[in-house]
């Protein structure tokens, strides 16, 4: 591979009322407002050194507009787009300043259908890591990783591993020896990128990192005393795949983010993926909950990154499992 | 009043297997062993400086023999008798040493039906709170509570309340004004005896005090690496009555016990009590999840004091609310 | 006793700047902030339902004005004040309103020269117990105890016990047997108030409760993060005394606040006094740290309740220890 | 660069007494016992799925064996060695076998006369993370670093960068502009490698990972209670360099273990090293706390990888700062 991905290192939301998003992500999750205007909200997690790593941009309607990775050096964006164009994929680049605080960009709709972007080059900024007088809420810290629904998980993995140099760190089969789910890391956490069975291709959430437990319930505490007990869907509690200690809440449009702290670190190669078994209880919660329908039926609707349509989903190709026995 | 009730103090559950119970209450929730025979095992928490606050007692089936109130001496035993049977309760005396490590015993089927004993002796033990080399699992500190489903919610606050000298910390009001749940207490805490409108008299769940949030976190993780991932019930979470953060478990046997932290103090006489709507959804759960059926359904059967035999449950007299809008 | 004291309950420190003292009270403590005027500030922790428990009052120089008791009744103050006179203590009597949001108070100098005051009554205000998103700073949850230095303990705590009713919890002996500190308590926690051997009377810090152990480590980082690095005097650590995890913090006119978590219930009668040695290093750190000079050699003056004068300071009966080896 | 250093991988240490040492390892810091025999002790933390990262060895006296790290392949134990040979280092190879559960190794001194080894191969184990019934004591979770007193801090920077490909998260300035102390890296956390001016070669501490901030306050309250006070050193406390909540412990016979949480991602090429300036008090300690004279002072004295014998001391290059101003 001539070119190295870094990590997962921004997203770019359509929500459809700025204030309330601004409410929601700033003053009870915790993010920093790097820079706003009329049409988007740029916010970072307490540890960032880059300008953000979440994009709220003013639609009519929500979507996921892209998933971006951030690569060592624009080199790696003409490897990718090599890459990517042998392989019959329409890439297109937008120029350094045609998004703002970001450098020369890729985008591509993967083989499942997202839309990612690469690119090598964001504005640094002041990290406010020591500044815990400016902590509040939930106090994001970076973001972590993308979890999304695509309807065939084994051809997602063997793309994102063969092509794109990702690494599994634990996955999950189901009783014909499918690949059910999937986790997948370029840097040294369990996953940058996750892939579940369902309709697709969909966001399912996006993780951020949180300081340490008490934080999270903290954070339950925080979004229940300023109304939101209804946008918190799942958790906290601990998944078996991962060990992250979890919450899940929906923004006031319905897109997923989940809190999440406590996995372990991924540096070595001969490290085996864990299996875990479909029918296993204690994947998906540790402790043995059950996660609520929403969980397993609502995901957030992409974009394509060519025409800025919404990209038609197809059913997942195995078949659904009980919210009981399911990721 | 010339008797004064200090605490809850200690519960006797009849159990059906002590080794079964013992991994649960000792190597799962991390209770003190201060003592067992082929009978009976005794246990006490961390911070406790009494023999034991739980008594779990070999039995054919599980049940509740007692549940044991602490007072200051043994002439408030004296006053209590005579308040008892100037009412035409029965009572039953039983003598110093006829129960192990306990003085002499006043015990009274109280106005809803619940088996109550009440002692101003029971042997100092050594308190194990700085060995923190001890600490284990739940790190259980000390007894906080009882919690029973009662036919009729009102007459039992008024007899706590008027005869026993118990003050309203919350309660739960119906859409017609009657109460349907209410918080108790004689230490100064949330509650030392809490009644819920239900099929009764059942014993809904004991108390244990836990000494952070991050030990419920804790016990919820190693019940689950010891198997127990089916006992847990509930929670973790916060409540909005009482604001503590809780863990139901469920034993062996299927006697609930709470894991509890972060109430408040209760001193001032003048401390109004906190009204709650029963259509309020942050009372149950502060944050607005539902519990599950089996914690509205499920409670223990309790015996009686004079004959041993079980006592006979009555249905609730109000009705029962569905479970996302009940405590 | 024809009395019930229930409580410490406020006290009024003389700052010399009220907006330094807001800074670091409201924003870095974390304090609520009832009410205030020109020349005073009204804080109250997150727990409290009471107007205040604690009054910055603007003044030319750093001096406690007042330690004050809330009891059950205006009765009580009489029984207070007639104890008091019987003994020969000047009493001073305050009308309702002649203290802001207080009710009639009855001062007087204790037998070791402190101010203290008495009082049933004190405007209930909104508690903001489950407002989170309020919480900020250390989150200071409620005034837990005074603890002072004297010259004769033995003398301050047999008049403490014998004549206000208050019970001891732990106290730490010299090797000829003298009592050298002592921790006495009216409410079920391990004190109201605690006297060290030491010159006075002083008083040497205001106790407040905080909800979690891990609220200390985050106020030391909020404290750090504005400045206040150098306002950090002590801790964190865990006291073998009491064995709470605390943290001492100097306001910015030298008044010393501990944070304070994790006692233990202290409502049984029968309970018997801890008695530690003053050679034992674990007594005033369990994880054996030393304490700094300052912690040992400074302290806050006290004022007259009669002429609010400065009360003039005698040296302590027990000779000091060095700071390795004491409280 | 031919080869790829993934992380620090694992130490041994030569105690004086097994016995001893397993007590203060296992029972108080909670270290998994793989495997033992008379002469050897191996260890691994909570999370580790090798077979352990510190092996403590029977000897007569203290030192430090070898510093080891792992390596992607066995090409790149041969490149390695190449580099060092070519630059007049003498090498030495141990056979795969040679040493217990290890594959082919490569040892060296390094440029300041540390003693390194390099190895691609270390037994697979199963990993515990998840079997939270057997957590204990400090819960140690994994290796995370070396920190080494050098005489020349400036030449160990240069060597492990440009010939090892280490990155640079922070370092420490004198007036003059030069390095006092630096923090490498290979693997995407604060360090692997941190070198701090002194007499040297020494080593000063060996960093363990622990999975949240109330894990190290537990920490000390087992050790306390163990018995092990004298045993903390310093903190626990926030460093400003790297942001790790601390605690410093010595082992019995005086190596020093760091118990380290919450430094931060460093996966991004374009970070810019954080810069610190030696007079700024709260860089060693982001709370303002001085450290005792012990840890400025003291460390390990290592070992020759080719005699075995202990490798004389070089006084530091830099003058040494006070306390309070030193890292």
């Amino acid at each position: 591979m001539d070119f190295s991905i870094i990590r997962c290192a921004r997203a770019i939301l359509h929500v459809t009322d700025l204030a309330a998003s601004r409410k929601f992500y700033v003053d009870a999750l915790g993010f920093i407002e790097t820079e706003s205007d009329s049409e988007h909200i740029y916010l970072r997690g307490l540890e960032e050194h880059t300008h953000h790593s979440l994009v709220l941009k003013k639609s009519s309607e929500p979507n996921v507009e892209v998933l971006g990775y951030k690569v060592s050096s624009d080199d790696d964006l003409k490897a990718l787009s090599k890459m990517f164009e042998e392989k019959g994929y329409e890439t297109k680049w937008m120029d350094k300043g045609e998004q703002h605080a970001v450098g020369r960009t890729l985008r591509v709709q993967d083989c499942s259908g997202l839309p990612l972007e690469f690119f090598a080059e964001i504005e640094p900024t002041e990290r406010l890591l020591q500044r815990y007088d400016l902590y509040k809420g939930a106090r994001m810290q970076r973001i972590d990783h993308f979890n999304c629904n695509v309807p065939d998980v084994e051809k997602a993995q063997k793309f994102y591993q063969d092509e794109l140099g990702f690494a599994c760190s634990e996955y999950t089969d189901t009783e014909d020896g499918d690949v059910w789910a999937t986790w997948l890391h370029r840097k040294q956490t369990v996953h940058d990128q996750a892939f579940m069975n369902g309709i697709g291709p969909r966001l399912h959430h996006i993780g951020f990192w949180l300081p340490d437990p008490l934080a999270l319930i903290n954070a339950c505490d925080v979004l229940a005393s300023m109304g939101y007990g209804d946008n918190l869907e799942r958790g906290p509690g601990r998944h078996g795949l991962s060990n992250a200690f979890f919450l899940y809440v929906r923004d006031p449009d319905g897109h997923r983010i989940e809190l999440y702290n406590g996995d372990y670190l991924t540096s070595d190669p001969d490290f085996k993926p864990i299996r875990w078994d479909i029918n296993d209880p204690m994947r998906q919660t540790f402790w043995g909950h059950e996660a609520p329908d929403s969980w397993f039926n609502e995901a957030s609707s992409v974009l394509d990154v060519i025409t800025g349509k919404k990209i038609e989903q197809k059913p997942a190709k195995l078949k659904q499992h009980k919210p009981t026995f399911v990721i």
